[in-house]
């Protein structure tokens, strides 16, 4: 519980709605600026600005996603303005405040008062690995709405066994796909095996590609090159996770005839309401251990 | 092997077109009729019209899901205008011929010279079940559309334990979701236990769905009445499979402010290709059977 | 809740122990004959005997598994004597009391008064549905001790796809097994795909065991014939779990050298709590509903 | 393949005799030493004593799981006496010919010649994945014989999420269990919840105990101290499965009426024949890299 704790949210989206009624469930205090064009009302939150904050009340800051831009702005889907964001005003809260954003900005990185206190939340394993659940759902609603055939019986291959690709095999395989994943490192490929998976090595990859039905890349990395979409079926569909600018040389793809689809941001877009409570979860767990 | 064995398909859709390029790869011999729009060049297959078919050789004749009309027209969606299919001209094919179509029509009952030789793809239980793998799929790709959390740990009701909700069990459970199911036989929620889903009986229902996230009704009659309804949240979602009307009181829903989608046809919709090779597959059977 | 049901339980063994002590947790009065031996003590049992029943009162009957022999003695595990229970005896129960055994026997049969109001629990689909569990578990403990390869990634075929085969799949599939199944219906190869398992119709069975590790039978006829044990590889397993005689040609099984184990009873072996359980449960719901 | 490479194996037990066979099927050149009591034939073994080994040619050799021990010995299942292998005998082997050992011993770490190109398997992570498997299956096996209930639908509480714990959530899932995890690492929380089992952090530990039917222990420590025991039901079940001396105050267990379980090498004694192709194939993958 968050009795007596004070957290003020600046800017954000549906994501940080989703957090605000979550940590008053954990009866915080809660502060937003940003959120007058929020049409929901919220029990218990304070509607205000950055000058009527209390500031040596408050236990944490929660900024958007996307932290702070070069000027100090705050991205606020619910604003018509972006709040603004000064050093000197940050300077006025706590030496024991946190600050959580998104991720890292080098407006952020230059708050030298905050420098040990500044948690990029998306660095974090655990919020990783959360988010991997709503990303992996993304994915099959792409997968199923792009194939003219069922998942279930089709041959779905995984590229890398890293946060996202594990939850993939666990969907994937849920839905009754044959997976396979290729990893470089053979302690991933005896996981990949215990998960009733099927290992793929860097020599097999090309051959083994022939008889795929859907490939999902999750390598942050041009992998998914010429000389590997040569192997595909021109009928099979390339789903890329990777952050921009993404895994896939899109250009070959489309010369080849065939579908590839760039899927950045799928938590936010397929459920942004379970990405708030993940994020709200992971910040309470902090706010708790820092106490 | 189909080798030796005709086949001719008059009318259909995308599922008719998958079918024909398994039927050829089966090694049959193909007449289209009705295909003159068809964009794509099948090898083998020959597009004709009634008047030439070399019906004393014909094994098997393939109608639209939806059969004959009540004049006899067959639906085409790759032809301008729909074959017309006379009582005289099924007349002329041999006594061992056996004609396919989805469903029964009452045209079609009154062919009395084929009777016994009438097969109705969609109501065979083979045919149900291989569809409800596709349906299954189509209902996630809206469960994951039309709401703004995760399908893993949610909370999934599902409606009867028919031949489409034994596959919704599979495929909520593998998607992570907490799944219950109602049916009103002692042995069925038995087996929904073995498949480590929650059986709910009669009394226990109402009280059951005030924690669901999603309902999912298969039951073919009016059984998501308002008094069910009201039990649910309000930021429920409800998906009804079963054929029209369906089984929700959709009015109602509506009034509550609960999102309800009725959603039919969905393995023609997401997964046509499939679709098509399930019914090839379920037909070559049966010729073979013939034999 | 059974509260002011009295029931009586004359013999039985570990199982009716278990039920006791559930019917007991769901308020019932309970007495019980043939339990002189029984070590626990049970708080709210009584122990007694035929000539102490208080007739009247007695809203249901339960014999051992066994049922009643040729002469009226029920087999128990926890006394020195069968009890014996004659017909003029049962006569003086009221006209609405149940009577629960495992198995009909011809004594049974012959209690012309209680005719409708005999239940063989083990002829009910439920009660078979849910000892189908503890049946797998010990097939799967059986199929662990017996071989001296992992079930994960071995090919294990099973016979039948009938209350106990549909169980065995989820657990042998839960364990990472390849799974096929043969069935002889239409329908249900469709379902043995849907469950991600392999179908077997019986034209490709010789063949496909070629490479079987563990085949498990559960077709009550004597189904694996020598021409099926001879496309065995001679490491491979068999577990007949078909009711006496089995269904497995032993014989030729142990000249072949394919180790061959029959294996019945399981539920009563590895899980005689469970099986109790199930019983009492199966038992509250018929009280119930009789009411 | 390992066409024209050489490989000695030196003692060893069951796991080697099947290692034995899968090395020639890749068509290895294989001498074994201490194998004089093996009564099976195995095509294309060489079996030979240490003076006959054409040293200059060989490729890797393979010592028994123990090593070597103080002396020089290598245990041999197969053999009346323990091979001797000498440091002057190691001496004469080629330069890049690597040693494979189960574990790393004093004798062995002195052998400096061999030094970078010893290779402890057990050491390895792939192996110790691939080892999980055979691990998790043979912790069923006790589950089924030590308890009086299913696995299906018990509460099974895993301590630690390593290696085997990964993998135990799988089996345990698999067939039905209420699984429940702990570990001290918020990322691998999230991981427990992805694998839709229930994460335990640290203070919820003991209060979750109590309704525990099966704990089984990962944890390389003494953590399941006399206060987790006491939280325990009394007729749960304890199954440890870290090395010696085990992570149970065994003898608490046993003075609360707790039945505990130390269940030690359990790849070798369920599952021997994996254990050993499991070994032969991680050996052979690192032959392949070293050419
Ligand atoms: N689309 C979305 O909505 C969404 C959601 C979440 C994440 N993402 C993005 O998806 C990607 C994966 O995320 P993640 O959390 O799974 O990351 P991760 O845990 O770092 O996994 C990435 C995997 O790729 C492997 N890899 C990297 N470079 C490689 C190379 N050249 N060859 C072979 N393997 C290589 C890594 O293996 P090594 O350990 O060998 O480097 C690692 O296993 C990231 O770009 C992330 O931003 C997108
Ligand atoms: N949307 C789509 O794309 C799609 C695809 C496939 C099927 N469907 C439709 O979905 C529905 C279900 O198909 P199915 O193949 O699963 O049919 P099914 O096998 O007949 O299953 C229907 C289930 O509903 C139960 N039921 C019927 N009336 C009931 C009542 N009044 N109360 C409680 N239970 C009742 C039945 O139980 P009893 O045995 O007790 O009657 C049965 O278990 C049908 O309407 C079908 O046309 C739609
Ligand atoms: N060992 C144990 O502890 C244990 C526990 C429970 C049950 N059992 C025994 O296991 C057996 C199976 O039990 P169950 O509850 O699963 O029975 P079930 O539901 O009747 O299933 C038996 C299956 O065998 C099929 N079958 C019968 N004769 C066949 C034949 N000649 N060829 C092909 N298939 C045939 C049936 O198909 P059709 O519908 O085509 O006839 C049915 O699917 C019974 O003998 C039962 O007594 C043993
Ligand atoms: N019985 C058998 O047949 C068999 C077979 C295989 C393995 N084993 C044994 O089983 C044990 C586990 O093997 P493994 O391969 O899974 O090892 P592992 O990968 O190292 O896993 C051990 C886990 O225990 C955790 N842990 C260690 N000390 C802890 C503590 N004080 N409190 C909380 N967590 C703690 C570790 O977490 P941290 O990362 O936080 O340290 C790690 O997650 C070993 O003892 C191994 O020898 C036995």
């Amino acid at each position: 519980m968050l009795t007596g704790k004070s957290i003020v949210i600046i800017g954000g989206d549906a994501r940080h709605v989703e957090m605000m009624k979550h940590l008053i469930e954990k009866d915080a205090t809660l502060y937003a600026v940003g959120y007058e064009e929020l049409e929901e009302e919220i029990d218990g939150l304070y509607l205000t600005d950055v000058d009527h904050i209390p500031q040596e009340k408050v236990d944490a800051i929660i900024l958007p996603i996307t932290g702070l831009d070069k000027e100090g702005y705050a991205e606020a889907h619910f604003a018509e303005t972006s709040p603004h964001i000064t050093k000197d005003w940050l300077e006025g809260f706590r030496g024991d405040c946190i600050l959580f954003t998104g991720i890292m900005t080098p407006y952020l990185k230059e708050l030298l008062s905050f420098k040990e206190r500044i948690i990029p939340l998306f660095n974090r394993d655990d919020v990783a690995i959360y988010n991997s659940i709503p990303t992996a759902e993304g994915t099959v609603m792409f997968a199923i709405q792009h194939t003219d055939f069922t998942i279930h019986n089709s041959n779905v291959t995984i590229l890398g066994l890293g946060r996202v690709g594990k939850t993939l095999i666990h969907t994937f395989k849920g839905l009754g796909a044959n997976v396979s994943v290729y990893s470089r490192h053979e302690d991933e490929l005896a996981r990949i095996f215990e998960y009733q998976a099927s290992p793929i090595r860097d020599e097999e990859l090309e051959d083994h590609l022939k008889d795929c039905d859907i490939l999902i890349n999750t390598i942050p990395a041009l992998f998914v090159t010429p000389s590997l979409i040569s192997s595909l079926p021109i009928n099979s569909l390339i789903i890329d996770l990777a952050s921009k600018p993404g895994g896939v040389d899109f250009r070959f793809a489309k010369k080849r005839g065939i579908k590839s689809i760039l899927a950045p941001g799928l938590p936010g877009l397929v459920a942004p309401k379970t990405a708030g409570v993940i994020l709200a979860r992971v910040i309470h767990n902090i706010i708790m251990e820092n106490q």
